[in-house]
C-alpha cells in the first residue's frame, strides 16, 4: 500500500476544471478553423534524433528522455559512469518526450512531403513536456495550441494571426489585451545602423531583456557582449520609440534609411498594418514594439507577443515569421509562420478577471432523477430514456437512500435540476421537478418538463 | 542535418484522419455526457511509485519510465552495473508515462476524496503508453477512452453501460455488434462446484484462452495447472452454455445452485438482463459468455466485452465491476464498474466497412476564395471577413498565383466551395460560387452565395 502522490510540476485537472478548458480549447478551435486551419496530431514520443539539438543546450537539458526497454544498461561500461551523465545518456534513451509542437511539425511537414498541400494550413493541441524547475504557473506538462501556415511568405497570413488572435481574445471575453509586434528583420536594420551588423541574435537576447531588467542592465550586458559605446548610443530610439506622437513608420524609415534589410522590415510591417484595416478590422488592438524579440533565434520576420491587461501575467500568446523551420530535417527554403496560445495563463487570466460565462461553469448533467424505491425506480427508467432521447443530459441516482443524499448529490454536482419520481407523482405520471438555483418547481407531464429544460 | 523519422510504434495523425478520430471522440463524450459522466484528465507522467505493481510483471516491464533530470547517475555504483537493470532503474529513474486510465484513476479518487461526491461518474479520454511489440493494430502509444462509476454497486450502473455501448455505437453507424457479459462471481461459482474452490482467477486465464486456442488446450492447461481431471470432467457445460435452446439462467442456476457465489452472480446477470429492458431498450445485442474473463484479476463482478462482426477483429470495447480498485491506495471499499473503448479498433472497423459519415469525410474549410491581384484581393478581404462572421470556415488563397494552382489546392484540400473575385465580378459586385464536387456554378451577391454556403 502506497501513499500516492503526482508528479512534480504535474497537475490532475477535475471536472470543474476540465469544463472550463474545454471551453478554451473549442473557442479556439472553432476559430482556427474558421481560418481554414486543420487539424493534425504527433506522437508525445520522439526520437532523440528529432529532438536533439533544436532547442539549444539549455533546451537538451530540459528534455524529458525515456529509457530503452529491457536491458538499457547492457551497452554501459564502467568507465561510461565517470565520463558522466552526457557519455552514458545515448547508451541508454533514444527517445523523449515532445518539447514544442513546432520541431514536430517541422518533421510532420517533411516526412509527409509529397502527401500535403502546400501552403499547409494546419493547427496542433497537444501536451508538451519540459523539465523546467516547477514554479507558480510553471509546469512540467502542459497544453500548447499552435496554428502555422508552411509554404507561403505571403503577408496576408500575418495579417489573419492579428485578426485570428483578435477573435479568439473576443470569443473568451478577454477583451483587453495587446498585440505586440516587431520583425526580425527591423533588428537586423537596427544592427547595421547601429555599426553591429549581423549581430542582431545577441542584440535581440540583451533587448529582449528589457522589460525584465531595465534599460541600464541591457546597456551593460551589450557592453559585456562587446558591443562598443558608439554602437549603444545610437541605439538610443529603441528604447524611446512608440512613445513619441510621431508617425512609428516614418520614424523608422528615416532611422533605418541606410540598410536595406532594415527598409524591408518596416515595409512588411506596414504592410501587415494596412493589410489588417482592409479585412475591415477597426482599431486593432496592435503595437510596434522593437524590443520585442522573444528570444528564439529562429525567427526571420514578423515577431507576435500578445499580453492581458489588468493583470499580472506573462505573454498569452506568441508567435513569428522563420523562413527555414524544415531546413534542419534535410528541406530547404519552407517559410512559415505561426502563432502559439498558453492555455493554462489564459486560463489563470479568465478565471482571475472571472470571464467564464455561464456555460463554462456547469456541469455537463442537466436533470437528476431521484431514486425512491424499486417500483418508482422502474417506472422512472423509461421517462430516463426518454429524456436522454431528447437529448438532455440526465442521469438516476444509482441507489435508494434518503432524498437529502440524493439532492446533496445533484447540488455538489452542481446539477441545475432534480426530476422527483416518488409514489405520488408516478400514480399521477405528473412529475416534480425542482431547479435546483432558483428553488422553483414545476409539476407535470414528461412533456411539459422537458420544455422547461431545453430551456 | 537528420533524417527524420518516427519513433518506432507511433504515428502522426494527418489532418483527414484527424477530421474522423475526432467524430469518434465526439460521439463517445456527447454519449458519456448524456448518461451523467463528467470529465476528468490526468498527467502523462506519474511516479512510478504510483505505476509499478500495478498491471503484473509484464506491465512493470512494459511501462515507459523516464530518466531522471540532471546528473542522472550520480548514484550508480560500477557494481550496479553488474547487478543489471533492476538494481540500475531505481537509481535513474523515478517517473513513468500513463499506462492505462484505471490506476491514474483511482489516484486521482483517493487523492480527491475529500472534493468528489460519491457515486462520482468520470469519463477519460487520453493517450497510454506499452513499451510492447508494435505490429499491426498494435501500437506504443494510443488513446483509451474510460467511464467509470465510482462509489456504489448499484447495478443500474451495468446496466447503463449496457445501453450507453449500445448509444455509441448506434451512432458510430456500427450497427452489427454482440456486447458479450460474464461474471466473476459465475467463475467463483463454476470453480467451486468443479471442486476447485478459490482457484476461479487461474480457471479464468486458462477459459479466457478457449477462443485462441481451443477447448482441448484449455483443458491441457488446466490439467498443466494442476486441475484434477474430475473437475475438468466437470467443466463441460461451460463449453456447451448458450449454445443449447434451455434457458440460460435456468440451466445456470441448476449447475451452480451448490455455490452462493455462484448464485448471486447468476442473480445479477438477470438483474442486469431485466434493468436493461426496463430502460426500454428492445433486443438488446447482449449475450452472455461463461468463457470471457478478459484476463483481468481485478473484476469482481459483471464483466463485458463488444466484438464488432462482419469484420476480423479483437474486441472494441471491455470493462467490468472491481471492488477494491482504491484498496492499493489505502482507500477500501470503494466498488466501479466501468468501461473501455478502443478507439483504434474502432476507427478500423469504421475504416473497413465505410461507416463514416459525410460530415466525417469533409475538411473544415467550407470555401475559399481566389487571389487574382492586388486589386481583387483588397476588394475580397471584407467579403471573407463577411463570410466568417456569418460563421463559415473560410480562406483566400495567401498568393496571386494561377488561378489552375488555386483551385488544385481546394481540390487537394477537399475545400467544398471555390469563391472567384475577379476584375469582373468585382465590378458587378456578383461572385461566382463553385461546387467542387458537382461543378455546379452559382453567381449572386454574398447574401446570395452565404444562403448557399449555409446550406
Amino acid at each position: 500500500m502506497s501513499k500516492p502522490s503526482l508528479a512534480r510540476g504535474t497537475r490532475d485537472f477535475g471536472p470543474e476544471i476540465m469544463v472550463k478548458r474545454t471551453f478554451i480549447f473549442d473557442q479556439i478551435k472553432t476559430v482556427f478553423q474558421k481560418f481554414g486551419f486543420l487539424p493534425i496530431e504527433t506522437p508525445s514520443i520522439e526520437n532523440l534524433s528529432v529532438l536533439m539539438g533544436k532547442y539549444g543546450e539549455e533546451g537538451d537539458q530540459l528534455l524529458f528522455k525515456i529509457l530503452n526497454s529491457g536491458d538499457f544498461i547492457k551497452d554501459v561500461q564502467p568507465d561510461d559512469l565517470q565520463k558522466g551523465p552526457k557519455a552514458v545518456l545515448p547508451k541508454v534513451a533514444e527517445k523523449g518526450l515532445r518539447y514544442d509542437l513546432t520541431v514536430p511539425f517541422a518533421r510532420f511537414v517533411v516526412m509527409n512531403r509529397n502527401e500535403i498541400q502546400l501552403p499547409f494550413k494546419r493547427y496542433q493541441i497537444q501536451p508538451v513536456w519540459r523539465a523546467d524547475r516547477p514554479q507558480k504557473g510553471r509546469y512540467r506538462e502542459f497544453y500548447q495550441c499552435d496554428a502555422d501556415v508552411v509554404g507561403t511568405d505571403s503577408l496576408l497570413c500575418e495579417a489573419e494571426i492579428v485578426l485570428m488572435l483578435h477573435e479568439v481574445f473576443e470569443k473568451l471575453n478577454i477583451r483587453e489585451f495587446v498585440i505586440k509586434v516587431n520583425n526580425r528583420k527591423i533588428l537586423s536594420g537596427i544592427a547595421e545602423v547601429i555599426g553591429a551588423a549581423g549581430r542582431e541574435s545577441e542584440l535581440c537576447v540583451a533587448i529582449d531583456k528589457l522589460d525584465k531588467i531595465g534599460k541600464e542592465k541591457v546597456e551593460e550586458e551589450l557592453l559585456q557582449r562587446g558591443f562598443a559605446a558608439d554602437s549603444i548610443g545610437l541605439l538610443q530610439p529603441v528604447f524611446s520609440l512608440g512613445q513619441t506622437g510621431d508617425d512609428l513608420f516614418d520614424v523608422l524609415k528615416t532611422w533605418l534609411s541606410a540598410s536595406e534589410e532594415g527598409m524591408k522590415g518596416v515595409e512588411e510591417l506596414q504592410a501587415i498594418w494596412k493589410l489588417v484595416g482592409l479585412y475591415g478590422l477597426h482599431s486593432p488592438k496592435i503595437e510596434f514594439d522593437p524590443t520585442l524579440a522573444r528570444g528564439l533565434s529562429y525567427y526571420t520576420g514578423a515577431i507576435f507577443e500578445v499580453k492581458a491587461l489588468n493583470v499580472q501575467m506573462g505573454s498569452i500568446s506568441g508567435g513569428g515569421r522563420y523562413d527555414n523551420l524544415t531546413g534542419t530535417f534535410g528541406m530547404p527554403g519552407v517559410s512559415g509562420v505561426g502563432i502559439s496560445l498558453g492555455v493554462d495563463r489564459i486560463f489563470d487570466v479568465m478565471e482571475e478577471l472571472k470571464l467564464f460565462p455561464e456555460q463554462a461553469r456547469q456541469a455537463n448533467t442537466k436533470v437528476m432523477i431521484t431514486n425512491f424505491d424499486e417500483e418508482c425506480r422502474n417506472h422512472a427508467l423509461p421517462v430516463l430514456t426518454r429524456l436522454r432521447a431528447e437529448g438532455i443530459n440526465a442521469e438516476i441516482y444509482p441507489e435508494v437512500s434518503k432524498l437529502k443524499k440524493q439532492f446533496d448529490y445533484a447540488n455538489k454536482k452542481n446539477i441545475p435540476y432534480v426530476l422527483v419520481i416518488g409514489p405520488e407523482e408516478m400514480e399521477k405520471q405528473s412529475y416534480s421537478l425542482k431547479n435546483m438555483v432558483t428553488g422553483e418547481q414545476s409539476q407535470g407531464s414528461v412533456e411539459q418538463l422537458t420544455a422547461i429544460l431545453h430551456v
